[in-house]
């Protein structure tokens, strides 16, 4: 693939002529619809309807989501401010959960009344630059985990994947897939086995998409396959992405990465988990201390608008399990890859003080 | 639970007051309905339909069938062979690829011409003896499968399961299931965790379904839910079936069950698999010899009446993977449980010359 085609991409999210662009992700994986935002209103809805999601992408629609609250406001410095903190609790109150939306408000905030005594205008000014910053760094640090992964790669591998940690849940590169974003802009040839990641199949509907829109060689699997896949083809590897990892390096990702890590180490092929390690919880030990949600029973018996299974039956559905550090082979983190022993490593390399 | 509740619930197949009374599992897991049928006609239809499916109920329908086909026959002698074997094609006709199916249907043949010294009316009474007999036979071995399960089995025990390997697919007691009525009939409680198995998810609707019937604890998990749930419950044991086995023990069953087997021996728990040794495929070595049905991809794509991949995604659907023998605890038959190893002990207690 030439480099500029991957370049005629349009980013998950991205700032163009005053006005953010973002992928509807509520339409994948049958239609590829960009949605213009350019009032805060429509931002707040395209984060509440989950047309735009994944921490990254969320918080950089929030950062711009403020500023356009914000960019027509004419009068006072007072009433500046006045306006400034209902727009900032307004998109606040739109994902009640999203610890990364909150991080962005407070972030905005202390930018804005740190230069409180300048101008309207150049407050204004000011904040449109942090959300320009907070999309910049959250498109280097998706490219460097990208760069890292690369050094583990080589033309014409066979990778497989698991759930969605890709451009759609980042902004252009992801995490577990940003590797093969590069990869494919040196015009290697990388084949790709997605599983489908039951319940909500984000690998059948986004991990697939991305995958072919920049030419990989993707094959869908469901998640029981997968066993059979590492016996039967050449994996190379397996990349997925990490929700949260604790000080030891065990770590908590989409159901059914704990079991793809079992029957890795049993076939002997190499398990790398990627993440920013500004996501990494220094304050738990190890992953016993990772609380793991439960999620509704209708996702399981109700997966698309069908009852698959009988009235009253009894559900289990975690929405992640942890995977202990001794199945990883590697942590590929914006700082670099970590191998064991993790607990030390992490420590040296991604726990600095002060460190933004 | 009290015997005679279990002695309640129907079996899939049942011979009561002249007619076949089936299941109708193309309702389930919504509708429990029974069919009442009494005509070669109805029989051809259900097990067309698959409202009859599995190896031991179809082969059971079609002698039924072909008795029901012959049962009003009035006329010669000649006559009625000439509509014995039209009624025996026709019933052939309906599942082209059904083994089981074309055995029974030369079973009967054989039975008929043997007997053609007899009058019409005897041979008739022969044919319906036949029938039951085959019926006879599923059951007792299905029973006897589980009585041998049932010496691995303890009061308030918990056990794995995939795909769907009971009564649905067989007669009263399936294989793999079968020790769970029989630990039911003693009152015993019985934990279940049943695997959805995708894409068809007979785990879903089929095993839950019939679980629930008999009281079991079942609890429903997506396939990628198996690792988690081991290393977080006390699993005791694994049981699935078996759709071919050779000589070695190696054997192929429903997708998923050799990723379940591998992280089986990772959490150290026995791992069994059920089957009648009239299943064992003693010409072929190993599992390698075994083919892999690739199904269509629609099964993954548009399982649940909803597209969830991307128009044109190449996908792989293997129907079954292969288990080698060494991932196996033992091997529960009819004629007992073999243990390593097991292709000397296949040998001596599954292939009796001239056995039947």
């Amino acid at each position: 693939m030439k480099t500029s085609l991957l370049n005629e991409i349009p980013s998950t999210i991205e700032w163009k002529d005053n006005t953010i662009i973002i992928l509807d992700q509520t339409l994948l994986p049958l239609e590829t619809k960009y949605i213009h935002i350019n009032t805060i209103e429509a931002m707040w809805d395209a984060i509440k309807r989950l047309a735009i999601r994944g921490a990254g992408a969320l918080s950089v629609g929030a950062a711009y989501g403020i500023y356009f609250g914000i960019e027509r406001f004419e009068g006072s410095k007072e009433d500046f401010f006045v306006e400034f903190d209902k727009k900032v609790e307004y998109i606040r109150s739109c994902r009640p959960t999203a610890v990364k939306l909150f991080k962005v408000c407070d972030r905005m905030t202390k930018v804005a009344y740190t230069n409180s005594d300048k101008s309207v205008g150049k407050i204004k000014e000011i904040l449109l630059d942090e959300a320009h910053k907070i999309l910049d760094t959250c498109l280097e640090k998706s490219k460097k985990v990208g760069e890292y992964g690369l050094e583990l790669m080589k033309n014409n591998m066979t990778i497989l994947t698991h759930c969605n940690a890709g451009s759609y849940a980042g902004v252009r590169y992801g995490s577990a897939l940003a590797p093969i974003y590069l990869a494919r802009e040196k015009g290697w040839n990388i084949r790709l086995f997605a599983d489908e990641t039951r319940p909500l199949l984000q690998g059948a509907r986004l991990t697939t998409h991305e995958m072919m829109r920049i030419e990989v060689d993707v094959t869908l699997i469901c998640d029981n396959m997968a066993g059979h896949i590492m016996k039967k083809e050449k994996i190379d590897a397996i990349f997925v992405g990490c929700d949260r990892m604790v000080a030891n390096g065990d770590f908590a990702n989409k159901i059914g990465t704990y079991g793809l890590a079992v029957m890795a180490k049993h076939h002997n092929i190499p398990f790398y988990t990627f993440i920013n390690s500004e996501s990494i919880d220094f304050e738990t030990e190890t992953g016993e201390g990772i609380p793991i949600e439960e999620r509704p029973a209708e996702e399981v018996t109700e997966g698309f608008g069908t009852r698959t299974a009988p009235n009253g039956v009894k559900v289990c559905n975690p929405a992640f399990d942890v995977t202990p550090n001794n199945l990883l082979t590697g942590i590929v983190t914006e700082k670099g890859i970590i191998y064991p022993p993790f607990k030390e490593e992490l420590a040296k390399k991604c726990l600095m003080i002060g460190d933004e």
